[in-house]
C-alpha cells in the first residue's frame, strides 16, 4: 500500500529513533531526527558503553528493512551462558537449540552504523538540538539552547518521541489528563567495568559466551566486543553490607573483587580503575499509557515502556514496537489514526509482559539463585524439556528466540509455574525427581 | 519541645497548606503561604465545590491546633446513609454506633475558614504567585508571570509541598533519579451538580443523610449544604453505552435522569443546566517515594498521595499526615531529618493503604452492588457485627471512626474477606445464613 508523502519529526537519534528512521524514509516520508547531544560518530568511543544481546525480535526487525546482514558484521554470537560459580569449575548452559543464539553488540558501534545508515537513505539528522517543548494537537516541536531562552519552532504532520526513557514527548504527554505513567526504580544499581584484550588481540574469557558470576544479591556478566575486551556490566545493591554504597575506597573494592569473583583477579586493576572513574546507575521500570496523540504523536521504544534489564530485551522489545508499527502501516495505509490506535494496543500488553518478565528475571537473580527447591525446580524443567521438547518449551526461548507474543510467553510461563508448584509438592520429589512418576505427573498435568 | 524558629514556604494554600501553616505558626516558624490561584475568600462563592466529608482523622487534627470547635459551627453531621435504589422505596443505613457522623462540608466554605485562621495566626499569603521551580538542596523557590518570563527567586529554610495531586514541588523531585512515581486514571468520570433549597431555605431531601443512588456502573451522590442547597456529585464512565460521551444533547441528558433518578425529578431542569455547565472530571490515584528532600523538601497531603474520593478520605488523610509530622516534632525537636526520614516512613504504608482501601470501594459500588452474593456477604457480616460488635467491627469504621492506621484497616479488612470466603462456600448458605451454624464457623473461623 502507498502512502502520502509526510514531513515527520523522530526525537531521538538512538537505536530505535535510527532504525525508525529507516523505515520510514523507505516508505517516502521525509524525516528529520533530532537529538540533544551531539552526533555519536564524532565523539572518541570509549568502549565502554553497555553492550546490548540482540536476539530474534531485534534481528527480524533489522531483516525487514534490509539491514540484518550489515548488522551482523559487527555482532558477535552467543550460543551458551559461562556460569563462575564460587567453588565450582566454570561451566557451560546451552541458551537453546543448535544454531540458536543472542548477539552481543557494543551499543556505540551498532548506533554509529545505524545513523550511517539512516544517513546514506536521506534521513537528515539535526544534533545538538534539544526539544523543550512540544505542541502535540498541532504536532509543533521548540528547541533551543536553554529552557528559558529563545526557541525555535518546527511544524510537522507527525512527531514520533524515540528519546528513552526520561523522554521529553511523553513527559508533555503526561501532563494531559487521563494519562497513566508509573516509574519504579529497584534497589540495585550498576557500573559498567571493561575487561581488556589479550597483548595478541585475543579474548581473556571464552569469546562465544554470555559470562556470567551470580552471587545472590548481586552479580558481574561480561559480554565480548569486537576488538577482543568485554564489557562488564556489575549489578550491586546501593545500600547494605554489600553495596556501592559499602565500597568507597580502592580497599574495600579490591577487596570485593578478591573475595567474589576471585578469577577475574588478572586484570583487578582495570577493574579497579573503571569502578572508581565510571558512574553508577539506576534501573527503572517505566510504564504509561496512552502511547499515542490522534494521529500526531507517537512513543516508540524505551519513551513508551522502559524495562529493567535482566532479560536482555529492551533495544529488542523497541524494535518490535518498529516491526509491527510498520505491518500496521501496510495494512491501513494512509489512516494514521488507526494505525497509532492499533500500535498501542497490540503492543501495550506486550510491552507490560516483558515488563513483568524482566523484573521477575531480576527477582529470580537476586535471591532464587541459592535456594535449593528453585534449583530442585530448574532440574526438573530441564530433565522433562529435553525429553519432550515439544511439551515444555523454556519460557526464555519463548522470549528470545520466538517472534511470538511477549504477553504469551508470560502466560505460558505462568501455566508452567502452576504445574511446577503442583510438582514440587509431591512427597520425596528431592529423591525421585527424574524419574517415570513426576515424568508422567506433569505429562498429565498438560492435559488438563 | 521548643524549636528554632525557621523561615518555612508553604506552597499551597488549599485545606492542607492552610492547616500545616498553623500548625507550624503556633510553632514559632516565619511562614509563607504561596498560591497561584488568587484568594478564595474574594471569589463569588458558587455553592458548588464538592463536598468533604470530615471524619475522625480530620477531626483530631484539628482539636490538636484547637480549631475543631470553629470549624464544626460549618459542618453538617450525616449519622445515615440514604439509599435510593429503583424500585424500592428510600432506605438509612446507619454509618457507625450512637454518635458516630461524619460531617458534610463545603470545600469553598472550609478553605476560607482556614486560610483566615491561619492569617489570624501570623501566617502570610502571597496568592496570585505561581512557582515554576524549586531548587531542593537550596529550599530555593522561583515564581513569575509566566514560565519562560522574568522569575523572582526567594531562599526559605523549608519547603513544604502542599500543591494538590499535580504538585510542581513534588514535579520536580521527580524528575531526579530512584523517584517511584505513578498516577493511574480510572475509567469514571465525576460531575457537580446541585439541588437547589425549598422556598423556605430547606432542605429537599433529609439533611442528615449522605445520599446516594447506586446504579452499578454509575451513581449519583448528594451531601447538603449549611444554605439548604446539596452538592451532588454524578459519577459516570467516560466511555461506553451509558457514559458522559454517550449524553450530548439535552434530551439525552434528561432521559437519562429521568430513568436513573426518578426521585430528583422535581429539580431535574437545575441539573440539567449543571450538566452542560459543569465541566468532567478524571479521578486518579497518585503515589510516589520518597515524599521528603533531606531536612529541606516535604510533600503533605495530595501531592504526596491522591486517591480516588470512593472512601471519603482524601482531605482526611492529608490532614492526618500533619497530624503525625507534629507528634514527630514534638519527639525529634530541631532534628529535622529525622522528622522528615520518620514522617514517610509512617505515612508511606498509610497512604497505600487509603489508595488501595478508596480504589476497592469504586470496584465495589461500580461491578459488586447487583452481585447477589456479595450482599448476601454484606448481610452476614453485618448480622454477625451486630451480635459480635467486639469481634467484627467493619471496615468502614476502622477507616471512618478511628485513628488506628490505615494499614492496619486494610489488613484486618483483608482477613475478614478471607474469613467470608470460607464462610460463602458453605453448602446452602442462601438458607442458612442467619443460623448459628453460620454463627460458629465465623467464630471458630476468627480464633484461627
Amino acid at each position: 500500500m502507498t502512502q502520502q508523502s509526510k514531513n515527520i519529526a523522530i526525537i531521538g537519534s538512538g537505536l530505535v529513533g535510527s532504525l525508525l528512521a529507516i523505515y520510514l524514509k523507505k516508505l517516502g516520508h521525509a524525516i528529520t531526527v533530532f537529538d540533544r547531544r551531539p552526533d555519536i560518530r564524532n565523539i572518541t568511543f570509549s568502549g565502554r558503553s553497555i553492550n546490548l544481546a540482540m536476539s530474534n525480535r531485534g534481528w527480524n526487525a533489522l531483516e525487514e528493512v534490509g539491514i540484518a546482514e550489515e548488522i551482523k558484521k559487527i555482532a558477535i554470537p552467543l550460543d551458551k551462558r559461562a556460569m563462575h560459580v564460587i567453588g565450582k569449575p566454570m561451566y557451560f548452559q546451552k541458551y537453546g537449540k543448535e544454531g540458536e543464539a543472542i548477539w552481543s553488540i557494543s551499543r556505540g558501534v551498532l548506533n554509529k552504523r545505524m545513523i550511517d545508515l539512516a544517513e546514506a537513505e536521506g534521513v537528515h539528522f539535526r544534533f545538538d538540538e534539544k526539544v523543550w517543548d512540544v505542541d502535540l494537537p498541532e504536532a509543533k516541536i521548540f528547541t533551543g539552547e536553554t529552557e528559558k531562552g529563545e526557541w525555535k519552532e518546527y511544524n510537522y504532520d507527525m512527531i514520533f518521541g524515540c528519546d528513552g526513557a526520561f523522554s521529553r514527548v511523553r513527559h508533555k504527554m503526561q501532563r494531559r489528563s487521563r494519562f497513566d505513567y508509573s516509574q519504579d526504580f529497584i534497589d540495585v544499581g550498576y557500573k559498567e567495568l571493561s575487561i581488556p584484550p589479550n597483548a595478541d588481540g585475543t579474548h581473556k574469557l571464552d569469546k562465544n559466551s554470555f559470562h556470567i558470576w551470580p552471587r545472590g544479591k548481586f552479580m558481574l556478566i561480561a559480554m565480548p566486543n569486537l576488538d577482543g575486551s568485554f564489557t562488564c556490566t556489575l549489578f550491586l545493591p546501593f545500600e547494605g553490607q554489600v553495596s556501592f554504597d559499602s565500597l568507597t575506597t580502592k580497599e574495600e573494592a579490591k577487596k570485593f573483587f578478591e573475595t567474589y569473583f576471585p578469577n577475574v583477579m588478572q586484570v583487578i586493576d582495570d577493574l579497579l580503575v573503571d569502578f572508581f572513574k565510571n558512574p553508577t546507575s539506576a534501573l527503572v521500570t517505566m510504564k504509561c499509557y496512552p502511547w499515542t496523540y490522534w494521529d500526531k504523536v507517537a512513543l516508540v521504544g524505551d519513551s513508551a515502556h522502559a524495562v529493567v534489564p535482566f532479560y536482555g530485551q529492551g533495544m529488542n522489545a523497541g524494535f518490535e514496537d518498529i516491526f509491527v508499527l510498520h505491518e500496521l502501516i501496510q495494512k491501513h495505509g494512509d489512516d494514521w489514526l488507526q494505525i497509532f490506535e492499533q500500535y498501542q494496543k497490540e503492543r501495550k500488553p506486550n510491552a507490560d509482559a516483558i515488563a513483568e518478565l524482566s523484573y521477575r528475571n531480576f527477582v529470580e537473580m537476586s535471591s532464587k539463585t541459592a535456594d535449593p527447591k528453585f534449583l530442585l525446580q530448574k532440574k526438573i524443567e530441564k530433565h522433562f524439556a529435553s525429553k519432550h521438547p515439544d511439551k515444555w518449551i523454556p519460557i526464555y526461548s519463548r522470549v528470545t528466540f520466538s517472534d511470538r507474543p511477549y504477553s504469551e510467553a508470560l502466560a505460558m510461563g505462568d501455566e508452567q509455574e502452576s504445574i511446577m508448584k503442583e510438582v514440587m509438592k509431591m512427597p520425596q520429589i528431592e529423591d525421585k525427581w527424574d524419574s517415570t512418576e513426576v515424568e508422567n505427573k506433569m505429562l498429565s498435568l498438560l492435559q488438563d
